[in-house]
């Protein structure tokens, strides 16, 4: 599992910062998160290639997190995109994207679908063989979620000495990364447990921003190897986060405690700030295990 | 009169090129001309004061001349302006930019106007006691205008010798400047021409980008100190003109020849060439006088 950052920073697109997107690698599946203005071109800064994003969840619908989508699928038609994409977010945005594409006379020559989103509790959204996407219902200024990410459990793997010594044919390998017990000709059964290792566990991400500080978010992502949570401002400027509907560092990192993640990342800074150093210095103070997004920053987890 | 270039690139933002935008000073009034993704990036890094735009001309609704657009209005709200804003482009821009501002629930605390544009005639559109901004109609894959500004003629600048050779009072002054003639105490008549010089002569620029080669647009540009036209091909792809309804650097250079313009300049390349260069030596085989736009560039006329 892997993250790059394409742009934390809130409010607007500025010389050396970008607002909110950013690509998840998961088991193998490629998955855009946010598009504010600039993300195509953040996404040749960063060498990650178009062709491998099928799917873009949309948080909601304010412009530093979905301005730069309608350019993003303009682009793939111009690459000549034969793929599907499937873009998530709520209500509103397939009239969006749909009456630029008409204005421009330039609909795509790829399906383009929208799953539209309005619910206010948490639902999957998307699921395959390797990876499942739920929602995260948020508290903001207009209809909000996030995202939760989980690796499906993956195959056990072959104790391959264990499997030479019973004889065992490759035919049945399947059933034994699946998880079964195998009887041999003989009728002895051997336990799945002495052919098999554990696999590596399933991994987990939770996308949250932005957000009032909102512990009903907590059962949901309760255990997460990952949690991007936004902190708009320090505690310092806590008097402006009810009225915006935004976190402090603080506040994200009591979540990610409550929620007993493993690592906590922050984004989404005001620029007011002279350094985002401050929000890791204060996340610190609850939450030991956290890193700062920056834009161009690639973790690997 | 100066105009910054702050994307001349067809098609797609890249990491080093911007799709089109420009901001034109022209006596002393401030015009931004089409704004690509980006824009509002271009602005800061060119150190254009984001206050000093009052008007946005729209020539297309193609993403690469618009999709900044709505960025761009949703940070002077974020900026807390205050002055109006009057955007001109053709008909949908309104619809367009409102249904984003509504789904983000963030309707712009200034006065945002938008003068839509659908006739296929020129016509004029803007006008104060400085400038007067026409429609330069354009045969474009969808309703396209380019625009042609217009410097009002300047009032006249005093012979100061002459003024007080006749003892003229400075009452009279302003009406010498408006070109009015004087009549003395004694009766005699000076004319205005004795007791002025002549001002500088108003000066006009034409953006014509995107079009097909398209001579109906000589008579409206006939003679003006600047001409940029869109040079999206070299002529050995001139088999994609009519397809794109693009024009080459030469059919450009031709426009210029044929209208009699002082200065030309090239923009909106086709990122399939590997020097800009190229645009010129072919263009100028046709009108001397020919310059390359470029992002960043500065041109003062």
């Amino acid at each position: 599992m892997n993250l790059t950052i394409l742009g934390c920073y809130a409010a607007t697109p500025r010389t050396f910062t970008n607002p909110t997107s950013q690509v998840l690698e998961i088991n193998n599946r490629l998955f855009l998160i946010d598009c504010g203005e600039g993300t195509q071109v953040q996404l040749r800064k960063n060498k990650i290639k178009f062709s491998a994003i099928n799917q873009i969840f949309i948080s909601h619908l304010h412009g530093d997190h979905v301005y730069g989508l309608i350019g993003l699928i303009s682009t793939f038609t111009l690459l000549n995109r034969v793929t599907p994409l499937t873009v998530f977010g709520p209500v509103g945005i397939k009239e969006m994207i749909k009456l630029q594409l008409k204005l421009a006379n330039s609909w795509p020559q790829y399906e383009l679908t929208f799953v539209e989103l309005s619910s206010t509790e948490s639902e999957v959204i998307f699921e395959d063989d390797k990876v499942l996407v739920k929602t995260i219902p948020l508290k903001h200024r207009v209809y909000t979620n996030g995202f939760l990410f989980q690796e499906k459990p993956k195959e056990r793997n072959l104790n391959i000495d264990k499997v030479r010594e019973y004889e065992i044919e490759t035919c049945f390998f399947q059933n034994i990364k699946n998880g079964k017990d195998i009887t041999l000709d003989d009728g002895r059964v051997i336990p799945n447990s002495v052919l098999t290792f554990d696999p590596p566990s399933p991994k987990s991400y939770a996308f949250c921003s932005d957000t009032l500080y909102n512990e009903d978010v907590i059962p949901i992502i309760s255990g997460v190897d990952v949690l991007y949570h936004e902190a708009t401002f320090l505690e310092s400027e806590s008097h402006y986060t009810e009225r915006t509907m935004h976190s402090t560092a603080k506040e994200a990192a009591r979540i990610a405690l409550k929620a007993n993640v493993g690592q906590l990342i922050l984004g989404h800074y005001s620029t007011r700030y002279e350094s985002i150093q401050l929000f890791k210095e204060e996340a610190v103070t609850v939450f030991e295990n956290t890193l700062l997004a920056d834009d161009g920053v690639f973790f690997e987890f």
